[in-house]
C-alpha cells in the first residue's frame, strides 16, 4: 500500500508525470461519460469505458453513502451494498490510501461476491479511492487475472481519473437529490390531495398505476411513461381550490355543485402552468387538463373532439373512469366487473379511443387486483397471483353464457378479492 | 472558416493528433470545472479557466436557449442574451463550423457590447460550437488583442474541449432543471394553501419574505437562508389536513376548533418528512415543525424549550406572529404598528429569542412595506422607498414622545402604505 498524492488545490499550476498515452486515455473516459446525469447509468458506463480503455478484467465503481455509512454499487439493475468495515474498498475509503494487492483472496476483507472474476479467480485487485469536497467520494475497484498484473500506467490514469470521477458524480448526485425531491414532493401532494377527499382515497395513485401499466401495454417510451406518471399523480390537483362541502358529499352532486367540481380541470392546468416542468415533461399540463375531456367533443372544460386530445389525456380518462367506477367508497357502490367492462366498451367512440380501451381490457387480472386494491391491502395469494397473472379483464367478459369450470374458477378467484370486505 | 471534423461516434478508438502540452491543458480544465452542477456558475469558472490556461484576453461561453432561439450567458452577475442570426457565436451554432476572424470589428454581425475588450480593440476572434445530443449545445467565444493570435494549439484544444464543455452543462442543465421545478412546485402549492384560506390569504409567501430578510440581518449562510425560504413556503402545508369549516371561519375559533388547527403543525412535519430532500436541506422538516413553540415551552406540539427549538424555528416564530397581527384580512383588524412591535418585544423570552426580535426591528421599512403589501398592491413612490429604507422597525418605537418634524414625517411616510385602503 501506498499513499499516492492527490490533486493540488489549484489544479492549474499542476504538473504532470504522465505520459501522452495516459492522457489520451483519461480523455476518452471523459468523453465516454459527457452528458450522463444517472449516478447508475454513470456507475454502470464509467466501469465499462475503464475495462475497455486499460484492458482490465472487471471495475466496480463504489459511492459512499454517509448516511448508512455504507459503499454502494448497481449492477445487473440491482443495489449491492458492502460495509465499509468488511471490505477491501471501505479500507481503501477510510485510510485514504490506494490499495493494490496480488493473490486478494487471501485476505479476510476479501468478498467472492464482490472481488471475484467469473470463470478465474482474481490475480490483481486496486482499489483506488476518490473524494470531493462538499461532494461524492467513493471507490474505483479493478480486477486483473493472475496473468494479467495491474502497471504502474493503469495506476497513474486511475490516480488522474479519480480526481475526476469524484466531480462526475458529485454533479450526478445534485441531479438525482432534485429529481427525488420532485418526485416525493409531487407523490406527497397527491396523497396529500386524495386523504382530503376521503370519497376517492387513494384514486390519483392508483389512475397512475393503470396509466403506466396501460402504457406498458401500449409500448409507450420511457418519457411518455414518466410524463403520464406526473400527469396521473396531479390531474387532480386543482380540487385543492373546490370546497370541502361540494367535494366531499356522500351523494351525487347537483347541477350547480357539478359545474364548481368541473372547474378543478382549470384549476388544475393552472397551478400546473405555474411549475417549470423540464421541457421533455411539460406534455404533462395538457395530459392532465384534458381528462374529462370526450372523442365526441361532449367533455369539459374545453369540449375538444377526437385529436385534440393528447393520447395521454385520452389514457388517463379510461383509468380515471374505471377507477370511479370500481373504488371502494364511491357515492355508488362498486359495480359489478362485468358491468364495468361493459361501460368502458360502451362508451368507446362516445369517450374512449377503440385502442385504448383494448389495450386496457388487456391488463392482466392479478395487476389489476393490485391495483385496485393498493393501500387498502397489499395481501394476496401468490398461488391466487400465478393464476390471475394468466387472465386479462378482456378474459372476464368473453367467457360463454355457460360457463365452464375454468371460467368459473378465474371468476370466483377475481371475486374473491374485487369483493373481499374490510375498510381500509 | 474551416470546419473541423468532431468526436468520432465511438470515442474510445478515436485517434489523438494533439500534443501532450494540449492534453494536460484539456485535463486542468476538467479539474478547474469538475463537481460544478449550476449552470451559471459552470459559464463563469469555464470561460475564467480557459482565459488563464490558454493565455487569452476574454473568453465567453454561450449556451443555445431553443425556445426563445438565442444564445445567452452569464456575466458580472447578470444574463445577457444574442440573437441567433445577429451575432458571430450565433452563426458558428448555426453553420456547425468554427469561425476565426482577424479584426472581427470589421464584420456585420460584430457586437461591441459582447465582442469587445476592455480598454483595447479586438484583433482576434475565435467562436468554436459546441453540440450533445438530447442535451445542451453552446459556442466557445474567445477574444484576443491585435498583438495576440489565437494559435492552432488553443483550436486544437478547444475543439477537444468543446465536446467534454457540451456534456458538463448538459449535466448542469438537468440539475438546473429539477431544481426548478422543484422550486417551483413548492411554491404553486404553498401559493395554493394561502389561497384557499381566505383569511391568511399570502402569509406563507411573506412569512418566506420576512424570514429571508431576518436572515440576511443576522448574517446567516447562504443554505441556512435557503432552508428557512423552504420551510417558511411550507410551514402551514398541513393545513391541507384543516377542514375548511374551521380553517375559514371570520371569527375566533372556539377551543375545541383551535385544538383541530393545531393539529396541522404535526401534519406539515408528517408530510414535510415523506419528501425525500437534500441532505443539506433535510433542516427543514424540523424548523417547519417548530414554528409555533415558545422559548418558555408553552407552545405547541411539544412545548419544546429554549435551545430545543432550533434556530430556523425561533425565526419562523417571530415572522408567523408579525404577520399574524399585521395581515389586512384577519378576524382582527391589523393593529397599530408600535402596538404589534410592543408584542413582540413583551414576548421576548417568555415565545421569542431577545436577539432575534432584535434584528427583526432592524429591518428597513422600505422592506416591510414591501413583504407586508406583496400580492395587495407593488407600487410604492420612488421617494418613499429611499426615505423609508433609511428607518427600521426600531426607529418606530425609539421615537420620543414629543415628535420632531423629522419623526413624524417618518411616521406618516410609513402609515401612508400601512394604513391604505383597498381591497387586494
Amino acid at each position: 500500500m501506498k499513499n499516492l498524492s492527490k490533486t493540488p488545490t489549484h489544479a492549474i499550476d499542476k504538473k504532470y508525470e504522465i505520459s501522452q498515452k495516459q492522457l489520451e486515455q483519461i480523455l476518452k473516459l471523459c468523453l465516454a461519460v459527457k452528458g450522463i446525469s444517472s449516478t447508475t447509468k454513470l456507475m454502470t458506463v464509467m466501469a465499462n469505458a475503464i475495462q475497455e480503455l486499460l484492458s482490465c478484467s472487471k471495475c466496480i465503481i463504489w459511492l459512499f453513502a454517509p448516511q448508512e455509512d455504507h459503499l454502494w454499487t448497481f449492477s445487473d439493475n440491482k443495489i449491492i451494498t458492502a460495509n465499509i468495515n468488511k471490505c477491501i474498498a471501505g479500507k481503501a475509503l477510510e485510510d485514504k490510501m490506494y490499495i493494490h494487492l496480488a493473490n486478494p483472496a487471501s485476505d479476510e476483507l476479501f468478498h467472492d461476491y464482490t472481488d471475484s472474476l467469473k470463470g478465474a479467480s482474481t490475480g490483481h485487485l486496486l482499489c483506488f479511492p476518490f473524494y470531493q469536497k462538499d461532494g461524492e467520494s467513493g471507490v474505483i475497484q479493478i480486477m486483473n487475472t493472475n496473468v494479467h498484473q495491474i502497471s504502474p500506467a493503469v495506476i497513474n490514469v486511475i490516480n488522474e481519473w479519480s480526481d475526476i470521477a469524484a466531480g462526475f458524480f458529485t454533479t450526478a448526485a445534485r441531479t438525482d437529490e432534485f429529481k427525488y425531491a420532485f418526485d416525493s414532493f409531487v407523490d406527497t401532494i397527491s396523497h396529500a390531495m386524495d386523504t382530503r377527499d376521503f370519497i376517492t382515497a387513494g384514486h390519483s395513485r392508483r389512475v397512475t398505476l393503470y396509466a403506466v401499466e396501460l402504457s406498458k401495454q401500449m409500448g409507450l417510451s420511457p418519457i411518455e411513461t414518466e410524463i403520464l406518471r406526473y400527469a396521473g399523480l396531479l390531474h387532480d390537483i386543482g380540487k385543492i381550490g373546490v370546497p370541502e362541502l361540494i367535494l366531499l358529499k356522500d351523494k351525487k352532486p347537483s347541477d350547480d355543485e357539478f359545474e364548481i367540481i368541473k372547474r378543478h380541470v382549470g384549476l388544475s392546468k393552472h397551478m400546473l402552468a405555474k411549475v417549470k416542468f423540464p421541457i421533455s415533461l411539460r406534455p404533462i399540463i395538457d395530459i392532465a387538463a384534458t381528462h374529462h375531456e370526450r372523442l365526441d367533443g361532449n367533455g369539459y372544460p374545453h369540449h375538444l373532439k377526437g385529436d385534440e386530445i393528447p393520447r395521454g389525456g385520452k389514457i388517463l380518462a379510461v383509468c380515471d373512469v374505471f377507477d370511479a367506477l370500481t373504488s371502494r367508497r364511491s357515492y355508488e357502490d362498486r359495480e359489478p366487473i362485468r358491468k364495468v367492462i361493459n361501460i368502458l366498451d360502451e362508451e368507446i367512440n362516445e369517450s374512449f379511443e377503440p385502442f385504448i380501451v383494448y389495450h386496457f381490457k388487456n391488463i392482466s387480472l392479478d395487476r389489476i387486483i393490485q391495483i385496485m386494491e393498493y393501500g387498502h391491502s397489499a395481501y394476496m395469494d401468490d398461488d391466487d397471483i400465478a393464476y390471475l397473472k394468466t387472465f386479462t379483464l378482456n378474459d372476464l367478459v368473453t367467457t360463454d353464457k355457460i360457463r365452464t369450470d375454468d371460467q368459473l374458477k378465474m371468476e370466483n378467484t377475481f371475486d374473491k378479492y374485487y369483493s373481499r370486505k374490510y375498510r381500509g
